[in-house]
């Protein structure tokens, strides 16, 4: 026979902490705690396994049901030494849902249930106090009323309210126990006018009742959204947890508190908390009372008199001390409790793992570690890794007082401070004063690049989380704030404007990166720290993982934040952006404008010794580190002005022609550039500009190789390679340019050759590119492009409502599709392997830093992620977890 | 040991036709055409191996070769009754070049070798014509001095005009034998000068040089190029013939010809050709003299005088006409004669299978299996089913004098005559009035779609092959020149320009898409045939193969092209094309602009009616065959005006808000259409247009079974799905709509839901997809832009060099990747019927009408093609060949 009912408390329990999936997650803790002999008051639960047949039987219970939870009830009056219904001496309980994930308020909860005209009275005499009596009743009444039958409560409300102005009272607190009596009946009134019979007076009926409301609950309005939004299946079912009701409200012996073993902010090791005389658990979410903290210590250092529980219940406070270490020890992990004391005595109500900050997870896993409660790699499995972008960061004070101009997406995190600029090419100017800046745009192009650079923050008013200011802006470590869409840009006043707040160029303001918010003024702000806690875990990180870990890094600045943070090497040198700096963007001009091969090799002359010099300069902050460098990779029209206007202007200052600009311009248009005439495609049909770029490598490598006496290990990555024949042409021309190189310096370095793998026939053909390539990096942002047809640029309109309606899980630019893109992936890195068996396989795409994709990378057997230089570390934790995880997603600690 | 030289002739032949690889096709001819007891003169074929050999071994022969040369020498002076340097009976021979494919004019050949101061006496005494000795050597020394020693041959050319000068000569014809013998005294002087020794004299010096010059121009830089083109493997090497010259200017009974067993311009069963009496094949060709007919019944016919060979040579005649018979029926195809008479005795020089023209093909194909001469199966396998494409289009009559405007690309094959019109309302207005209109644009786009279907033919200024105009006009079946880039329209003016020639709006043209010609005035023209030959070829085709073949077709008119070219259901009705019609496009745009979804389904209310007829005429025409219809695909905002100009127009004639439109076109505006906010997606956020295209059809279906008795078989499409949940949310409201028109109309008729496999990860995801869908039809269009990153608009642009430089094979869009997009259809098929035995598969991307994808798609196991109407004769012959390939190529006919 299946057991549908699970008894706990009295030192023993049927279940277990283990048992998450049949008894919930508050079902199953209350059991654990009631076998490790701690005080919680007695119950029963009945498991999830009856949601899920109630519902799978047009909400009918299985036949053993009530034979069971009668015997649950019998054991439980004996526990508690009460009787369900007797009016002497009255079981009271309180019935409350508990699903295997916490859905918090989102399901129904009863309490006090099993009072009636009879039991009031015995609850009365028992507690000595029949205003507590009445006003439990009341209580129950009207919460009975609201979830199991439905009821308006508005009239509820009005009939207590008539009362008090009728006997002139301010708060419930001055009502006495006749007053709550009195309501009691007139409450009792409404109910039987609204159902057309009397509220339930038998206690089996009332707890009948209540368990069919919360298992209706499981399919409320409010749950299925929470459900939806939270990925939780509706086949999981919620338990029903009985359990005898104890009263913090019962006099001054008697109290009500929470906790956490450790402080949940800081993460220091100090009991932590707050509770309250004479209460019940609502009061003090109520906030109507100001609760005490716990200990005496902790009353003393916030300067506040009265009482803590430490000094006004000390063996009380002795116990839930026992109570708690022994709690810490057995869950391995800080717990978040809940306690009452009725009449001096101590109740455990739950115990759970607490949340915490960043920083506090952070200190509780090495102080956990260090104390042996858990282990370096327990210690490394508990930190979510995008948790530690939070430390990565400068951030705001927490105590500073907002003055919010407007919100907008939490497009890359960190906090800055600086002057509204709304023009790039002023906000280098004013950068080189020594200025802090910071742009506020109708959205970046690449043109912005320069002003980006020179910027504390960006702010845009359009674009989404993958809008190009917010992949630019994580990338260089920026904060920034996009799709701020309440902000109306005047360029010409000099102005922005949020409904009627107007911002002035000029004027400081501050960008929450993290919070997606812009702040009026300068914030107070908090440095990030990256030793201590920090570098003790990311080197324990380190000793365990399988995948080294580089970043994408294009300018000095880049690299050196890159090995500050702990980068085994660059896995992605953007060179495009390179050419967008203004003394070099009239070469890059021209050299599309050439109509001869001639003139563009000319006109790539003048870049050449600009990107020796970018090459050098990152040559030598890398070490011998491996430098991946990607050839250029954008359509050229992304170099050309696009309007009249524009190239009017650019004509003016640079003497090009400006009918040719604009003929060339609109020549190179593309419907979809994304699949246009870009990256290896340019080198087929103008060998010369991949060619001038091998050469500025090779002279930049073997320069710094004299000066440093360290080899650079140049990478050479070719882009947007569809086959085997293309990746040849190219190749054989970098080898060319190589021996040329080193004839000339008298010098050979090693070097490698390989290809971006971001479109699907490249993944196909991956068997025959191998031959020839020896490396991939999988730009997994284009390949997510091309395998799923959507284009970074245009889905932000429609991806939110299909994650939303769930056509798709998640976002495909964030998290990595494992199912469509990942088996071209897996795909390429088998047939790649298969033609070439230490072909080195990296990812250089956004996906190289995000967590569920980096424990994708280590199942499918990369060498390799690469991703901003501020997720370095992030990496380094997930490839650590992916690592212990065996190919599995990180398990991390319930939250 | 190797048998590097393969005797032929006298009766017997060491090789055969089936050596082609080892001898050549020339070699292998000789050598069947000597087996067969022909009347070839004497030669040996010195193997392609020699030629593999040579290259291997750093241009060395193998050491058997020379005593092999010796010993087939002395064999042919047996057959010949002559001897290699004999001054008394000299044997003469030609050196050839004959690669296992044919390469016409790309190596190099030697003839009358043997020649010497010696030899030539001899010769003149044979021959008893000493002018015709000393032609023939001073033509020996000018071949052997450009072939073999590579000598400048200016100054030939200069002393033979200074001696014409000199004797006021007109023509060579008036050299008498002793100005050739001072000629070859001279020239064999200018050898001397330019070589520093004299010209060889030894016969077998001669041959050496001959052979190895032939060998050595395999790797010439024509050879090179042509192989490349033609994409014939390097390692093929060439064979090396030497054979016994005859000679048809040896007097008044020699002659020299060239035939073709039947008619190659119509394919009648006559024989043909033409001759000339004293003549080499040379003459013939230098068209000096102009040959005549072969048989007497041709020269009445054409009214000519003099002799045809049939009169002239009557015993030669016969004998020729027992070879051609003979050769026709061992070859069992049309063959293309080389002959020479040598004083009365006929010779044949060469035979192979005659090219022929598309109609001829056809006639010669049928006549030939009703000879029983081959069977049903080879008939259909003897025809290029492109070549079909020439007859089933009107063309321009072969002898009508083409006064050409300007040329473009052949985008769209027939002919057609009309006015020029620039403006597809006003071609759309002046169609209704029954005036022929030929359209004439820049480029085209969606709008115009309405003015290229009232068009008899249109032309381009811009765009390729697979532009929209081209990909529009090939499915409506209208002739297209695309990308005339000479023509200048000048739309105010209302003419367009070519050069200095004006054309006027209004004038009469004729386009020719076949040859990409536009032409003034009306031409004459011819009226394709679609029973007789073609019927009967079709019929057997039907027979054999197993693929369906269908049309993509939107209207009615597309729809009966379809049937009568033998389309067995639709395949792809496109139901975007529809809303660009005048009186839908206010209702479209109405629904564009909506922000509620009230106002939406108010618009597309307006819409369902004029969708409800669409569907009823076609399923009227279509009966009971099946018909996919495809819901709305294009992203909306192709439907919008872009301009403010042009949103201001729109405005004003439809009353809508000017800047509403032009704020909600710039909202859709995409970077990346292509990969943007269409097909499904558009369903998934307004489900309510899908719902109206559903019910619109079903009601059509039910009205047309009520009102035929034939129940409609629609299936219904959805495009651009990735993932199975999308899938299930929009198949549940068609079955919802489904059930609601049923139930209304008391009728159920049987309908598939399916899906568009047209991106990468749909293709992955077929399995999952396949659960829910009734049947795929592969978009290859799309998926071979997204599998291989190429956007169809733009990459015309880099396409040709690509090609052209082998980085890819052919166009991707006309034949299909087999090996990367190929292998995504694979996947698919094999995925998708795993989870769906009878998953019924078909492809409607432009593929579908190409013969090499037809191919493919029988080896994947589809159950049909969809193709453009005009396609579909092409690919139901290209399906028959495909299954009787066995899953290979078809294998065509030598040409």
């Amino acid at each position: 026979m299946t057991q549908w009912v699970y008894s706990f408390g009295g030192g023993e329990s049927a279940g277990d902490a283990s048992m998450k999936t049949l008894l919930g997650g508050k079902g199953a803790n209350l059991a654990e705690m009631a076998k490790l002999g701690l005080p919680v008051p007695p119950g029963f639960t009945l498991t999830t396994e009856v949601c899920t047949e109630f519902y799978k039987n047009d909400r009918k219970y299985p036949a053993e049901l009530a034979a069971q939870v009668d015997a649950a009830l019998a054991s439980l009056e004996k526990k508690a030494d009460k009787k369900f219904g007797d009016a002497a001496n009255p079981l009271l309980v309180s019935v409350r849902s508990g699903a295997r994930a916490s859905m918090p308020g989102m399901m129904d909860t009863v309490l006090n249930l099993g009072l009636n005209d009879a039991t009031v009275e015995g609850l009365a005499k028992l507690s000595g106090d029949p205003r507590f009596a009445y006003d439990s009743y009341r209580r129950f009444i009207q919460m009975y009323s609201d979830v199991v039958l439905e009821l308006d409560h508005g009239a509820f409300e009005e009939t207590l309210g008539a009362l008090k102005d009728e006997r002139d009272y301010r708060s419930d607190t001055e009502m006495n126990a006749d007053d709550w009596k009195q309501i009691v009946a007139e409450f009792k009134r409404i109910v039987e006018r609204q159902l057309g019979k009397p509220f339930p007076s038998d206690p089996k009926e009332q707890l009948w009742g209540a368990i069919g409301a919360v298992f209706a609950s499981w399919m409320n309005d409010r749950a299925i959204f929470y459900r939806k939004h939270n990925n939780i299946p509706e086949s999981w079912g919620t338990a029903v947890n009985v359990q005898a009701m104890v009263f913090g409200n019962m006099g001054d012996t008697s109290a009500t508190g929470v906790a956490f073993t450790r402080d949940p902010s800081t993460g220091e090791k100090k009991f932590y908390g707050e509770y309250l005389i004479n209460a019940q658990g609502e009061d003090v979410v109520a906030g109507i009372r100001t609760p005490k903290p716990l200990t005496k210590a902790a009353r003393q250092a916030m300067g506040e008199g009265g009482q803590s529980l430490e000094e006004a219940m000390p063996e009380v406070f002795a116990e839930l001390t026992r109570v708690y270490q022994s709690l810490e020890a057995h869950y391995r992990d800080m717990q978040d409790l809940e306690f009452t004391v009725e009449r001096g005595r101590l109740y455990m109500l739950q115990t759970r793992n607490g949340k915490r900050t960043a920083k506090a997870a952070l200190k509780i896993a090495v102080d956990m570690a260090r104390e042996k409660l858990i282990s370096e790699n327990e210690a490394i499995l508990r930190i979510d890794p995008m948790q530690l972008d939070q430390l990565l960061h400068p951030t705001i004070c927490p105590n500073y007082h907002r003055s919010l101009i407007c919100k907008g997406l939490p497009a890359s995190p960190g906090a800055a401070v600086g002057i509204v600029v709304f023009d790039p090419d002023e906000a280098a100017a004013l950068a080189a004063d020594g200025r802090a800046v910071i742009l506020v745009r109708e959205e970046t192009s690449p043109e912005d690049i320069h002003g980006m650079h020179a910027s504390k923050a960006i702010v845009t008013a359009r674009g989404g989380m993958t809008s190009h200011a917010a992949v630019v802006a994580r990338g260089m470590g920026r904060p920034c704030v996009s799709g701020a869409g309440e902000i109306r840009i005047d360029i010409e006043e000099g102005v922005f404007r949020v409904g009627s707040r107007i911002v002035k160029k000029g004027e400081t303001i501050t960008v929450d990166g993290s919070m997606g918010e812009v702040l009026m003024g300068a914030a107070e702000m908090v440095q990030p720290e990256l030793t201590g806690d920090f570098g003790t875990l990311m080197a324990w990180a380190d000793k365990v993982r399988r995948m080294q870990v580089r970043a994408n890094a294009e300018t000095p600045e880049d690299a050196r934040t890159a090995v500050k943070f702990g980068a085994e090497g660059i896995g992605l040198c953007r060179t495009e952006h390179m050419f967008f700096d203004a003394e070099r963007i009239a070469a890059v001009r021209e050299m599309i404008l050439a109509d001869k091969q001639e003139a563009r090799v000319a006109a790539l002359a003048k870049l050449e010794p600009h990107q020796r010099k970018d090459f050098a300069e990152i040559f030598r902050i890398m070490g011998e580190r491996p430098v991946t460098i990607r050839f250029l990779d954008p359509p050229l029209h992304e170099f050309l002005p696009h309007t009249e206007e524009d190239c009017a202007d650019v004509a003016k200052a640079t003497g090009l022609d400006a009918r040719a600009l604009l003929a060339r311009s609109r020549e190179l248009h593309e419907t979809n550039p994304m699949l246009g005439f870009r990256g290896c495609r340019l080198a087929i049909v103008y060998p010369e500009i991949y060619d001038m770029q091998a050469r500025a490598i090779f002279e930049a490598a073997c320069d710094v190789a004299a000066e440093t006496g360290k080899a650079p290990a140049a990478e050479i990555m070719i882009p947007f390679v569809i086959s085997k024949q293309e990746f040849d042409l190219i190749k054989a021309r970098v080898d060319r340019v190589a021996a040329q190189v080193f004839a000339a310096k008298g010098r050979t370095l090693d070097y490698l050759v390989g290809t971006m793998i971001e479109l699907p026939r490249a993944a196909l053909r991956a068997g025959e590119i191998a031959q020839s390539a020896e490396f991939f990096s999988f730009g997994t942002n284009d390949l997510t492009q091309t395998a799923m047809g959507l284009s970074r640029d245009d889905a932000g309109k429609f991806l939110g409502t299909f994650v939303e309606r769930h056509v798709l899980p998640h976002d495909p630019f964030v998290s990595i599709d494992a199912e469509g893109v990942g088996e071209l992936v897996g795909l390429a890195c088998e047939r790649g392997r298969a033609a070439r068996k230490r072909l080195k396989l990296g990812v250089c795409g956004e996906h190289g830093g995000d967590p569920a994709s980096v424990a994708f990378f280590e199942r499918a057997g990369l060498d390799y992620v690469s991703c901003s230089p501020y997720r370095v570390p992030i990496a380094r934790l997930a490839a650590a977890q992916a690592a212990r995880g065996g190919g599995e997603e990180p398990v991390l600690p319930q939250r």
